[in-house]
């Protein structure tokens, strides 16, 4: 803020002067002392609010009958779960509300390292959605696989000082943290150093002392509580617990249950991950705030999980409400119990209205992030596994498709020792080829329960390193499958008999697409229409996010990288051969 | 924190090695939750807590029956106030529970600049209270009076940017930032653009469209709250609001009928000014304690206005709570009703127990702030007036000492139309010497109801310049009670015929002392007492305080500076001649 914009903020408070923009005769929603104010006006001098009271503008908007409530904070995020780049998630999330949201670009980084975070940041900056950002913590997420780079906390240290860089994203190491694994301390050091940097947990089902020790860091949130009693021992040792409600993960239904009165100020909420589908069909925020109403919670104590306890959270003193010198974001609703959203205004702007985002907007090139698949000197030859025996292990689906369990199976061989696919059996072959530095590495294995009858399907959002992911019924297929994707610049192709029956490029490391909402959720609709009507894919997974976390080796209990088959539990390799020897 | 630091914390948090203390057995006061956790003990590392639960220790301390709540923060006082070295106040403060104040050094910096600045943050090393500052905003108070120094935005940038440093200090001068006054706004410019940085506020009996635009302009507290429709107007706006409990000013019991469980994590404790006497008697935050939970409010509630909110609104994310990571700032208490302090520590120390603050310490040298008084050619002719008229203008003591009347008042006069004090008239005269830069400028006029008979008596505490002030029957006495206080660098002397008959140096600025509290608050007895028994002031006024705030001309009716008679209302000089011609 310069002087200039300081004085005429006063002045319009003071009502010398006429606000740039008034938004007239709203209940609003004031979270610091939890009351309605009925029939006030917002006075707005350039992005902030001047006062609330009586006042005149330059331009008066009608808010009769409406309720005010600050922008809407998701505290934690993935934009890259959406396949959106940032300008299209700002358009589709904005009109429900959304205002602010806590970006974790944890995919991008770990295929395009601080480029990655720079292509985001400079994105951000062409939609009204105010995009903060962690710097993420775990690049490459584990050492068992090959990422697109490695991000240690001297690569970190310029990045954390920038402005909208809020902290460190979650630190899905945590047993590294518990173990006080040299290179994590570093990283929780380089951001503690620097004060006033907050630092995002994820430590799925930790409790007792482990949990301590992994808060003890200064771990200060964490949106992976599954459960009431992780919550209730969370929130005592000062961790904000995040109500999340994503696309796969929902959180919110069940934890609401532990919020009381007591301990109400540090509960927060978030997408974690949220698809173009979910966000156009259900909402955003304005969907768990219905949510946390039907289950009982007071409206304004839940818009303060939203907004105040976000803001605080996150130290974010300019934001979270409705108050002379805070950032005129807004939301003009038309009651406390659907958040049916009318009107959105960012930093004093209106930017969305009945669900359309007003603003015209360009995008950032992608140039600097588009040219990130290199598969090397791969050939159909790669799929071959010489196996030893037809008793092998097969990575099992289990309901929810992320986690999964190591059952041994027996599949048909040829003489060679290569698999031959079998109808009577549900079991694929698939495979991971790193796809970031051309190194040829590809691991196979085997998987059960997706349901595949022909052809092949591949992926190069394959979490969290994002190699190619294939699976097939034959080589030739999963073949051609890899070598379309890296034609079309990543993202999804479905291959039958040695065509593309449906596909979508995801240019932007090759993890997102470069075009609108709409069109994304219309090719997963028509991909996942595709993969079982041509494909056989099972109903109960999808095709698509199922496939995308088969490559996820930290969470159990058997997964595959480019570097082979990983027994989650036991943190090591397998061979593919139940009696086999690595 | 260092590496070694943090490994430590971590282990000791997983049970992996022993803390290097427990507190066994207490009953936890969890800020987070608002619930006694029963039973439990915590296990300090080094200055942290590791973690709270079952823990051993290298040394373990018994809290068996006795509450264990978070050091509490005392959000505004003023050292000075105290005539107390920080290294003093913290040896008083600290066995009542406080761990941390957050000190406005207005008075040193009004006389020292910002070398008094330095002094303080130089002695707040000595002490295990941690003293966090705030920059003050106005040197000086006013443009009507001669302070020792000017401090502008462009000074302020170096100590705004200091470790221990929290913001800009109550922003007196409120009529500036209302009126856009150019000086005050690039104050609070370069306390925004550093980002983090709190703004405190100070608007006595301001309300509506002003204090709106004295908020807009970034205030975010306010220790000035007079009644409870100023404190809702103050709340619904985002301001902090501090239930001040001082020796002087007591809005506590008044304040908090205004608290509600909708507003009460916006609410501090503070004290404003405090002196040695109130501390040692009353005690400190853990009697603003005891009176919240006397007036109704819930004791966990309480305690966090002293410790979470607090620590919120000054950003301060390692205080305000026991939990892993926190700084281990901790007191022990009997109940949460009398609020009985049994030990106390701070970063992991035992610094009090029984009322015993326990560690030894040293104090910061004081010759950098202990040649502060120059008086320059001061003589006795300096209060001859010349009066032309015996009609003046006098300054009438109101009940509580700080406000004044303006009232006009008949005296005797000479030939050469000087003063002759009349037993029959409660009216002396009053004289205010610059002491900063010896100008010999003087001020002169009358003061009524202040009961002095005879002699004189010089104080070099006289808000907010702190030039001397001084009351006498004769200008012999008056004339004397200035030199002898120039010779024992500043504080108070009371003369009687031409012989100092009490007497306080308070060589540090002229306005602390550099002994201990007990041995102030028996020196005040005692000048309070003689100027009771030998100089006859009335039992309704505080011969020291109510005298040392005359020159004090922000505050109405009439106050009298060096350069002259001052009228608040008007904003301007009057002549002491009712009829006069200025």
């Amino acid at each position: 803020m310069n002087k200039e914009e300081l004085s005429k903020l006063i002045k319009t408070a003071h009502g010398d002067i006429k606000a740039d923009l008034v938004i007239k005769h709203v209940n609003l929603v004031n979270v610091f002392t939890a009351e309605i104010q009925e029939d006030v006006d917002i006075a707005i001098s350039g992005k902030w609010i001047a006062g609330v009271g009586s006042y005149e503008g330059e331009k008066e908007i009608d808010g009769k009958g409406m309720y005010a409530a600050p922008g809407f904070i998701d505290c934690h995020i993935h934009i890259e779960s959406s396949y959106l780049s940032p300008e299209e998630l700002g358009r589709i999330i904005v009109p429900h509300g959304g205002t602010t949201i806590v970006a974790d670009p944890h995919e991008i980084v770990n295929v395009c390292g601080i480029p990655g975070l720079d292509y985001m940041m400079k994105a951000a900056k062409n939609t009204k959605l105010d995009i903060k950002f962690q710097i993420p913590s775990c690049v490459p997420a584990t050492p068992f696989e090959d990422a697109g780079a490695i991000v240690k906390a001297e690569d970190m240290e310029e990045p954390l000082r920038r402005e909208n860089v809020l902290g460190l994203a979650e630190f899905m190491n945590y047993p590294g943290v518990i173990g006080c694994a040299d290179l994590d301390l570093d990283k929780i050091i380089a951001a503690k150093n620097l004060g006033g940097k907050v630092i995002d947990g994820h430590a799925p089902g930790v409790h007792g002392k482990d949990l301590t020790a992994y808060i003890s860091a200064g771990i200060r949130d964490d949106h992976e509580c599954e459960s009431l009693l992780g919550m209730e021992e969370r929130l005592r040792q000062g961790v904000y617990v995040m109500l999340r409600q994503g696309t796969v993960c929902h959180d919110l239904n069940n934890l609401v249950k532990g919020v009381s009165k007591g301990n109400s100020r540090r509960i927060l909420l978030c997408s974690d991950d949220r698809q173009p589908k979910t966000i156009l069909t259900l909402g955003h925020l304005d969907n768990s705030l219905r949510m946390c109403v039907e289950a009982g919670i007071d409206p304004i104590e839940a818009i303060r999980f939203a907004t105040l306890n976000a803001a605080e959270c996150f130290h974010m003193y300019d934001k979270g409400a409705i108050a002379p010198s805070y950032l005129a974001d807004i939301v003009l609703l038309d009651d406390l119990k659907d958040f049916k959203v009318r009107k959105v205004f960012a930093k004093g702007e209106l930017v969305a209205e009945d669900g359309k985002y007003l603003p015209s907007f360009s995008k950032e090139p992608i140039d600097s992030v588009s040219g990130s698949i290199h598969i090397g000197d791969f050939s159909k030859e790669k799929f071959k596994m010489h196996l030893k025996s037809d008793e092998v292990w097969a990575i099992e689906i289990l309901p929810g498709g992320v986690l999964t369990k190591k059952v041994p199976v027996k599949v048909k061989l040829d003489k060679d020792g290569e698999f031959i696919f079998d109808e009577k059996q549900d079991i694929v072959k698939v495979a991971v080829v790193e796809r970031h530095k051309g190194t040829g590495k590809v691991g196979c294995g085997f998987m059960k329960g997706y349901g595949l009858k022909r052809g092949a399907i591949a992926l190069s959002v394959a979490h969290d390193s994002h190699n190619m992911i294939v699976v097939g019924t034959n080589d030739d297929d999963m073949a051609f499958a890899i070598t379309s994707l890296a034609e079309q610049k990543g993202g999804i192709v479905l291959i039958e008999g040695g065509k593309v029956i449906e596909s979508m490029p995801m240019p932007i490391a090759g993890i997102m697409s470069d075009q609108s909402g709409e069109w994304v959720m219309e090719r997963l609709n028509a991909i996942t229409e595709a993969s079982r009507k041509h494909l056989e894919i099972s109903e109960d997974v999808n095709p698509v996010m199922t496939l995308s976390f088969m490559s996820l080796c930290v969470i159990p209990e058997i997964k595959l990288t480019d570097r082979g088959l990983f027994d989650v539990p036991s943190f090591q390799f397998i061979p593919v051969e139940v009696n086999g020897i690595h």
